[in-house]
């Protein structure tokens, strides 16, 4: 029996003896805190994934809208199918096959932003104690999903091409010495979150034939990948394999996150659990949105909007690469080729997340390296995000950015340390929806 | 290490040995299959749970779509907070009050539609082996969710005014004595799924005093309490106790299912897990979505619009009452004070499942009442709805409906059985999404 709650309890939260096992890493961490005050309009963030969104027609979107409503408002506002609207998967497989995807209709699971296709993924494989691999550092909203569900995460380096193939087959090896079941590989190949750095051709099928002689299951997720600022889109990991791979995308990057519209693509018996979990889930994805997706992508130039996406991105990951180079040439970066991130290691001896509290007073925000890694480490970067901010408030943000560096490296010069990182510090525990 | 693919899953599905022990109930049954022949419009559907539309201001709605997006483009387009758009979270508070819930904006969390909120629930609380207490019959999409969290459900019989406050005091003090960990009641107290039934004002602080002193938390469902046909709302549990009760509530019923927008109102230490969870399962809800609905309550006459559905609905109720009357008088039913469903006994030694193939056949759909029972009992009952038909057609559906059980009877006079049920038949294992 439960006792009374006044008894089992706390006195701050009566169900504390009543939560599930997996809920009990849920704690909001400090950085969260911080993030509240880094909202604030004086604050430059280099901390969110936001797309820019003031470029997107609103005008025509808005009169497609009263439309849709107007014409197909009973189907727009019913519950649809748990699989997905069929207008929508039908774009869904064009918009794919730019990166070489081969998909039909039946392939795709309309799902609530890809972040849920990730929660979906992870629920029918993982069980507690299950290993996911992931790029090292990952994506903070992946390892969030990971870690409820009790996976055991383990990170593989990357480095400029991406992740390291002789590395990932060591860890599948050792991994599989050591009895361990590996339900998945995690990837972000383009443009990756947090790192910046794309898995170059050459890689892609070794990764493949890595992971397939393993026996484990890759999940590329792939929000940025139309969003190369110089070259034409590398052939999805999915272009190779479809009975491997199972593909992430959303519109989130390339149209709106507003909307909450993603995707995966599926071997057929997987994407038959999908649809079961999702139902359970959410019944159905939202009718509405998928529907003002799909008209969006039928009545408007979406190519064009992406070429233009492209252009302002680019634009903006000049005015970040240019500013470090004039204002912190201590540190050392990246120059990412499209996407939303710049991967920034500090100078010596500098702790990224003891340092936050810092730049948020000097009135900037970044996201601290220890985000992205399931051990905690990682303190000695940083990830820099080019995307909200117009490139004035980015020259301006990397400046004040600049002056904090400056002066914690003067304090390591003379003390050999900045500060102690606080010992009761917690990394981002879930994944806060600035830092998508 | 896993297995090669080819050695360890089947020719069907390479990956069949690698899912989460979460993932094997998932299959769809056979009653999914005959449903989507049920969708086909020579078919009266008294399955489903869809609201019917037509009466919605489609053109007005559609005109506010359209300011929304061109004046509040750059935030509805955008991600939004975990917990949800602060304007929406202030009406929400205000449509509560209706039924004595006295919630602060702080208090409520955005949702997916209220199955979302069931599922962030369940994640938080339920451990695999624990016990959720509900209802029998319930409703079959919380079913859907609590067996794929693995949780044990137990039922508890209800009457004419709703859970048997006796039933659940003996079942929950079982329960102790066995040492099993209860970890919450889930209870529809308004018109329920599929019974119809509605908890008695009286029963309502005997069911809250009998879980408090148990320990266990009450999870309050109530999508259709503002869709009484002669009364006005009762109190909702929530209105007796805030820190006992966990409210769920929904737009699908009053307004419309297309946007997914649902809610939880929690005490303080209970929502901070549930926007960590939802965080983690969406990174935030459809800010675009959410902003329609807050337009549509600003700019609409959101009350009258309830009161409509209200006659629609209890035109609806009669339509299918008076036609049980005429044409299935050897069946038994209750009469629905509100919402959706009628909740029909069959004549003695009828099987609602084996008869549904040759219901579908006659073009007549309902769901078969072992759906709402976790043990696969309740063969006699079938659920039938009348939210979505005309009037018409629910007389045409009864009728057809009256044909087949009479066929059916005379083979059990004759023969003393109907048919065998197929032993491979399985229930409803997740809910879709056309038996919300």
């Amino acid at each position: 029996m439960n006792e009374l709650p006044e008894t089992a309890g706390n006195r701050l939260d009566p169900w504390f003896g009543s939560y599930a096992a997996r809920a009990h890493g849920m704690r909001a961490s400090e950085i969260r805190a911080l993030f509240a005050v880094a909202n604030r309009p004086e604050v430059v963030s280099l901390a969110g994934g936001m797309p820019y969104l003031e470029g997107l027609p609103l005008d025509v979107i808005a009169d497609t809208m009263q439309r849709l409503i107007a014409t197909k408002g009973t189907t727009a506002l019913q519950y649809g199918s748990g699989q997905g609207e069929e207008s929508l998967r039908e774009h869904i497989t064009q918009v794919v096959a730019l990166e070489g995807v081969s998909a039909h209709p039946d392939d795709v699971v309309v799902t609530t932003g890809s972040q849920s296709a990730l929660d979906l993924v992870t629920r029918i494989f993982v069980d507690p104690g299950d290993v996911v691999v992931t790029e090292a550092p990952s994506y903070v909203g992946a390892l969030g999903v990971f870690r409820s569900y009790q996976a055991d995460v383990v990170q593989v380096p990357l480095d400029a091409d991406g992740l390291v193939p002789e590395e990932l087959d060591a860890a599948l090896a050792r991994l599989a010495t050591e009895g361990r079941r590996v339900k998945f590989l995690y990837t972000v190949p383009n443009f990756q979150n947090p790192a910046g750095v794309t898995l170059s051709a050459a890689r892609r099928p070794q990764i493949l034939e890595i992971c397939r002689r393993h026996g484990v299951l890759v999940v590329e997720d792939n929000p940025y990948g139309l969003l190369g600022f110089d070259d034409e889109p590398l052939p999805a990991l999915r272009s190779y394999d479809t009975d491997g791979v199972l593909y992430l995308g959303s519109f989130s990057k390339t149209f709106a996150p507003g909307y909450r519209v993603g995707f995966v693509i599926a071997p057929h018996a997987v994407r038959d659990k999908l649809v079961l979990a999702s139902e359970s889930a959410v019944l159905s994805p939202s009718n509405a949105s998928q529907l003002a997706v799909a008209t969006y992508l039928e009545t408007c130039d979406w190519k064009a909007q992406i070429k233009d996406y492209r252009e302002m991105y680019r634009d903006r990951r000049d005015a970040l690469v240019g500013a470090l180079g004039e204002y912190l040439p201590t540190a050392s970066w990246n120059v990412p080729r499209g996407g939303f991130f710049v991967w920034v290691r500090l100078p010596e001896g500098l702790d990224a997340r003891a340092m936050l509290p810092r730049a948020v007073t000097a009135r900037v925000a970044y996201v601290p390296g220890t985000a992205f890694y399931y051990d905690g480490s990682g303190s000695d970067h940083m990830r820099l995000s080019f995307c909200f901010p117009t490139p004035e408030r980015i020259r301006e943000g990397v400046r004040r950015l600049a002056g904090v560096v400056n002066a914690e490296s003067e304090l390591v010069q003379i003390f050999g340390t900045s500060a102690q990182p606080d010992p009761d510090a917690e990394d981002v525990e879930g994944p806060a929806p600035d830092l998508a």
